[in-house]
């Protein structure tokens, strides 16, 4: 921990990802001074955040020794189990989320429960203890049924889509309670990036198309595309709707479909999101800046944008493990292209970056943003 | 030091002020590792950087030190002997920028020597040894006549404008070898903010207007409202020869007079530059990620703008050790505004921070910027 007494408020981050390493830029600039609960010195965020602790999320020992001097808590991942952070906020800290808001973002079931309660966009759903109801949910609303771990997915991990018992077999062979969906006939994805503050101060950024692959998400668009402005502003009420209901305190990402039939939802997220990267550059207040001020219960920041149009494209690792000499070409082709490395080991399929482009012109940008996106990756010409 | 391995080139910078400090942000995007050499743990960088060793600069030894492993070595400030660069640079370390260059921005008649020979805009100079030398100048110049140090002034320290013998004497009281320059009777100061790369390659920011105050600059307009475009070129022709003759590797920032008869070069500082602060938010490239990729000898960035006016507003230190209240009125009154603090303890008139406001029209971002500086100093509304 530091040596020196802090100047400004302290915000602790449970886990030290990306998530974390990308908010100590705007906590630099705002003078807040982060902590990470990291689970090794040399994770993402560790690397560029003096007060690391080393510790296991998963110990309430280590939660509240890393908590001691924090002004508030916040998370890079949901995988703190609940009732460690209920013990927390009894303890009198104030953490951001809160257990019941995280709950949803942790429990899919739980979280459909609620979004159906309040009248909330989802697809046709049950809790599913074996193949049998599987099949007797795809009699009622058709196959392919989507299969999800109802906790601990990510990425596209603990989700199958099944056409038949056989797959939904295998889906129960990996071990976790299951969710089923209604698969959702989309013509595309959209995501909505909200912030909401203790003070009930709530704001979201234009919404944003994603494109997934295999999925995870490879590219951005912001703003979404041609989306109509009604629906645009119908999504945003939604996911604003979501944030008030499961008082959610600070960042909420609402992943949705979008259907010839109007707007579904598929995930939340309660925290910086991948699909709000592009606000570092794209936006007055990047995601990350919004989190702090929303853990903190500062006011808001303008989420407007930049540029008229802004693409993110993320980086996933190859075979070679040395990026940095492909810096040369990108940023002698594009002078304004933004990269952004995440100081981690290159593994194959691993998100280790990502880049962003902002001009005027939406195909112009994202041409520019897949340039560099493949050139980093591969070292090859788009 | 870190004690796990770098995966990015490593950049280490000699001093830890708030120039180092928000280095880091453009350094976390690209993946660039950090190593500062610091004064004491406790100094501004050294609170966001992990890799601080904390030694004296004015050191061999400690300087060698901190270079092992460096890919590039830049500099906080500009006090390092250049003996002790030279020696660095033998040894083998890529130092930017060089000791030649640097001794341009350390030593006040060095520089008058070169930009004269160079034939870029001086007022009248002449080295002066005692007062008898400064009455003579003045009988052939006229008065005031302004004293400067040779080396070792800052933020309007070590500046004598002096009507009479008296205040010469008192200026030789001081005790540095001194340089007279005729007074300029400007109409406003200008500043140029370049970039060059070791391979030769050059960038110029738009040229900005500098407000001072009691020789400590308060604002920076940026653009320069209503300067002529030919006279902006021509400023920015100026900054970009001046580099490339000196051999500047990194930032060049070239403080000017704008007269009636042109333009006349006031100061020289090689380094992200206060008067550079704006680009953090108006400009596609900040002017520390355009530092990095010079020292880096990457390819330089777009110094486009992101918005027509854009302005930047100093905080200096009052009698209030605690700012962070007062951000509450200042985030809710503007949420467009961007502050920044650097982490020192407040003392009155000590830079402690900056704040930032982009748009379209220079009157009311200056009035935003404006408000927002003057709320966080003084806790009164402008």
């Amino acid at each position: 921990m530091n040596a020196y007494s802090p100047i400004g408020p302290v915000v602790g981050i449970v886990g030290a990802g990306q998530l974390a390493r990308m908010t100590q830029p705007p906590a630099i600039a705002l003078g807040v001074e982060l902590r990470v609960l990291a689970g090794a010195p040399d994770e993402s965020a560790a690397r560029v955040i003096v007060d690391t602790v080393v510790g296991d999320y998963r110990s309430l020992d280590d939660l509240r020794a890393f908590a001691q001097g924090c002004h508030a808590i916040t998370f890079d991942h949901e995988h703190v189990p609940g009732e460690l952070i209920r013990a927390l906020v009894d303890d009198g800290h104030a953490v951001h989320p809160g257990p019941g808001a995280l709950l949803h973002a942790q429990d899919k079931a739980v979280m459909r429960e609620r979004l159906t309660a309040i009248g909330a966009p989802c697809p046709a759903w049950a809790r599913v203890s074996d193949p049998g109801e599987v099949a007797a949910f795809a009699a009622e609303h058709g196959r392919p049924v989507v299969l999800k771990a109802i906790t601990g997915g990510y990425d596209g991990r603990g989700v199958w889509v099944c056409d038949s018992e056989e797959a939904a077999a295998e889906a129960f062979a990996a071990g976790s309670p299951l969710l089923a969906e209604a698969f959702v006939p989309f013509e595309r994805e959209l995501a909505v990036l909200v912030a909401r503050s203790p003070h009930g101060q709530g704001v979201s950024y234009p919404v944003v198309e994603t494109v997934q692959r295999d999925g995870i998400c490879v590219e951005v668009l912001a703003p979404a595309p041609g989306l109509d402005p009604e629906e645009a502003a119908e999504a945003q009420r939604v996911a604003l709707r979501i944030a008030e209901e499961l008082g959610v305190t600070g960042l909420l990402a609402v992943e949705m479909f979008q259907t010839g039939q109007g707007l579904v939802v598929n995930e939340l997220a309660m925290r910086p999101h991948n699909s709000g990267h592009w606000t570092i550059e794209g936006s007055r207040t990047s995601q990350f800046e919004q989190h702090l001020r929303a853990v903190l219960d500062l006011p808001l920041g303008s989420p407007a944008m930049t540029a008229p149009a802004v693409v993110m494209a993320n980086l996933l690792g190859g075979d070679d493990p040395d990026l940095f000499k492909r810096y040369e070409h990108v940023m002698a082709h594009d002078p304004g292209v933004k990269v952004h490395f995440y100081g981690k080991q290159v593994r194959p399929g691993r998100k280790i970056g990502h880049v962003t482009a902002v001009g005027d012109d939406l195909d112009e940008v994202r041409a520019r943003a897949r340039h560099a996106a493949v050139y980093l990756m591969t070292g090859e010409y788009t």
